[in-house]
């Protein structure tokens, strides 16, 4: 059988959101039973808390900073390489069910006489991705303009309206019949009108599963990429009432972090969902429907396992879970993500190796820090490939899995831009000066922010990340032992994406006299005893 | 008449080796006579002293760190874009005439599907440059393989042999009619084989005025591109001997520089150009022929303003003369360039803007510090066009030929990457780390050197740096304060190409719920509540 790599990805899935990486509450049997399978990663951070940057370093194996798609509907410029120029000269089809939430570089395309319509177009328009069916999940308006497969699926089944997405699949039904929209967070509660089965998680499954099913004999890597838990929080019946008030953890927040806050966090903490995720109403109407929303994927992973296995794919198919960035979900007083406490920017990993070498980690939790970008490079790595370490920033996990030395991280990267958040824009003078960067060791947090002190938690002795010690006169070391940390990271080399390390040492780096440039011979005397010097 | 811009650049010309930048003993009337035409920007540096990476800032107007060409030979990345790029929308023909040493992207340009026989991929083949005549220059072997417009013209001549360029054009000839090598320095004052109307820069400015008296009615940007004073030094009579022992500067070096010098430095004075120019003969023998390849330039020079006159384009033209580094000539104990000495890292330059308002600074001397990827944007603002900031990172000099008011930089920055430099390798655990950058505030001038302590000098107490304080105590203060503004400048955002500041403020930067993504509301009554404050 040929190999395989399944990628599954959820959106807006915090990291401490499973049964197996500590919630006391929720239920992910199946999800739990990949990470008793696999390798867990339990300290992974994704390059950028908001799904379309996050998801172009997923997809380059790059940095933001060296992507360039710093935020959603930047498009990625044309010419970067994603997944799928790494994996098909492998010979491996590299395919998507679900979202990207990537924006495509038009200009660059037109430049350079690109047609979308094209074999090389439509994979450059779509991050690399052959589509099987791509549904960035969000539609907002006009559905009709921006059909999506499954909305035509909804349509088909006769759920009628300008926008099946949401007046069926994200919306409930009120006792007129009338639609209750899931975008409003009193509603969440209730059952989403759309069928469980043809509920968006459900839906993408099925297309996964026909999608694997007809490529069975062919090696390819799937990228099936589940919209949720992201919101609209509303979930069909059963799970719209499976979890209840005692389900929920306690709200992680501090009065301390209200007292003269960071004008950042100060910033977020006026965001119209800041304010309605720290009242206790919400939290208790939301969670529920979150947690529905995970322990409904986490059937369909069932399923899903059920399937590959008895199509017998099962020992040919590395497996990895993960999500794009978490939720606060009134933890901080913050709701939503793009902040970098962990409830924002770690997020679950697991990674199942089927070769026999792994058997000796199956069960394993790694503490070891790990970046999102380190899976293109596995996923080179498990196909046999060569990892072009002058393009990827990322390394590769299976040493990890196989039981093989390597040296640890010593601090993982993590970027945002808030130029396009208008609440946040008197922070900065102009939209070139909104990044943010944290920096981690395993310890230390420090959060770099332009134009302003960073921020710093230390996590061993505040592991929530209550306490901002980013004026603190006693932790100016740390601060400075992080901020020459980001400023080796800043100056890396990250762009000289055209020629290898290897073929510079072994094409380039030559005395230019074996090109026949002979510089700085006095004569032909001098020359000759080089030449000479040469053959010997 | 259509606007054109005429940018001359010459190879390895040393911005003090003219008449108008101080030299006391060489001729240059003619550029002379640009100076007093034009503003000279007196302290410009190069983005990198040594020509690919050079050429490659000039060209994108980027640095180094953001285009990714370090060194020669390291294909710059398909997409980036180049002058032509953002002069075509302008309606200018984007020509060359002369050098580029550009290495084409062939792996992205297959990876896209982009032909190099097409039109667009011709031109991106081509760093964006039309090719009208493209000539590289050194020819080192080979040369019926790798033939050069400039090849064949000698070639149809009569100068025959495999490598005309190399047997005529950069020979000269024994007394038995054997060929003595332009490549040996022991030939420098000897004339060359070719006529002299028939050498390189003659032949280039033929071709160049051939391609203005053609496109007459056009709008262009012809890069008329020397790839003299650059090596082989040796030029025809009569500027093979129009100079001699008594018209060379003194040379500029101090026995302290070989005192306990910085490793990379002691590399440096290892390398074979470095011995060789540290003898007087060398200096004595080539330094004539340097400055009779000037001053042939220069005759050249006036050709060109006389044809531009004469066929009445002088008012429409902006015309830019540089060079793309510099060349040690045993100044420091060195030969060649590559390291970031005056002497190396810094060129002429001289800007004539012909429009009326700029008649108020012709004959001036500017010395605001400047860069090689000011250019582009200067061309793009005479041009009229809308300098795309988030692409660019130079500055249009056009507030400077207008006497308009405008904010100095607070430092230039040059890079170098010596990874195919076998002779410094020790320094380096790997070809990613060989990274040097320069920063330069007028006054300080640190070298960062991946690995090892910077070097420092000050210009003002020693404006020959002679003496490297990288290693003074006294001087940790200054090395802080430049190291910061490095940070700075590496954490600076130059990755978010696709798009424009404008746009994120003007298209991204709104509430969510103003696309339809209602984001942290209850009910409805509070969406209607946000909806009715937005209408008034």
């Amino acid at each position: 059988m040929p190999k395989k790599i399944l990628f599954i990805m959820c959106d807006q899935l915090r990291f401490d959101y499973l049964g197996c990486t500590g919630h006391p509450s929720i239920r992910t049997p199946n999800i739990d039973a990949l990470a008793a399978r696999g390798v867990r990663f339990d300290r992974t951070y994704v390059q950028s808390p908001i799904c379309g940057p996050s998801r172009m370093s997923f997809y380059t194996g790059r940095y933001t900073q060296s992507h360039g798609a710093l935020w959603n509907e930047h498009p990625l410029r044309v010419g970067e390489m994603t997944i799928g120029d790494h994996l098909r000269p492998l010979g491996t089809r590299t395919v998507l069910c679900g979202k990207t939430h990537m924006t495509a570089d038009k200009e660059g395309m037109e430049r350079l006489g690109i047609d979308a319509s094209t074999g090389i177009g439509a994979l450059v328009a779509e991050c690399g991705f052959e589509i099987w069916d791509r549904n960035d999940g969000v539609v907002p308006d006009g559905a009709k303009k921006q059909p999506s497969h499954y909305n035509k699926h909804l349509d088909a089944l006769g759920y009628d309206g300008p926008n099946p997405w949401h007046q069926w699949a994200n919306s409930a039904r009120g006792d007129d019949g009338e639609i209750l929209s899931g975008w409003l967070l009193s509603h969440a509660s209730k059952p989403a009108a759309v069928a469980e089965k043809e509920s968006e998680t459900p839906y993408t499954t099925t297309r996964a599963i026909e999608f694997m099913e007809q490529a069975k004999d062919e090696s390819w890597c799937l990228h099936l990429s589940y919209i949720k838990p992201h919101w609209p929080y509303i979930v069909p019946a059963p799970y719209h009432d499976m979890y209840g008030k005692d389900d929920i953890q306690p709200v992680k927040r501090d009065a301390c972090e209200k007292e003269d806050p960071h004008p950042l966090l100060a910033g977020y903490f006026e965001h119209r969902y800041s304010h309605a995720f720290s009242r206790d109403d919400v939290r208790e109407t939301v969670i529920p429907a979150y947690m529905g929303l995970i322990t409904q994927i986490d059937d369909q992973i069932g399923r899903l396992m059920t399937y590959l296995e008895e199509s017998g794919q099962t020992d040919d198919t590395l497996i990895v879970f993960t999500s794009d960035h978490g939720d606060y979900l009134g933890d901080h007083w913050l709701g939503e993500k793009e902040l970098f406490h962990d409830q924002s920017a770690r997020v679950p990993l697991i990674v199942i190796d089927p070769s026999d070498k792994a058997d000796a980690t199956r069960g394993r939790v790694e503490t070891d820090l790990t970046e999102a970008i380190d899976l293109v490079p596995t996923f080179i790595d498990f196909l046999g490939g060569e990892v072009p370490d002058h393009i990827l920033e990322g390394r590769s996990l299976l040493p990890a899995t196989r039981n093989l030395p390597r040296t640890a991280r010593d601090y993982v990267i993590s970027e945002y831009d808030y130029s396009a958040r208008p609440h946040l824009r008197h922070l900065s003078a102009d939209a070139r000066s909104c990044a943010l960067t944290m920096i981690f060791d395993g310890r230390w947090k420090m959060i770099w922010i332009e134009g302003h002190r960073p921020m710093l938690f230390d996590i061993e002795t505040d592991p929530d990340e209550y306490h901002d010690l980013g004026a603190s006169v006693d932790h100016r070391e740390e601060i400075k032992r992080l901020s020459e940390a980001l400023f080796k990271w800043a100056r890396r080399q990250h762009s000289r994406v055209t020629i290898s390390d290897d073929k510079i040492d072994t094409v380039l780096s030559k005395d230019d006299a074996t090109y026949g440039v002979y510089l700085g011979f006095w004569d032909e005397d001098e020359l000759q005893t080089w030449k000479d010097a040469q053959d010997t």
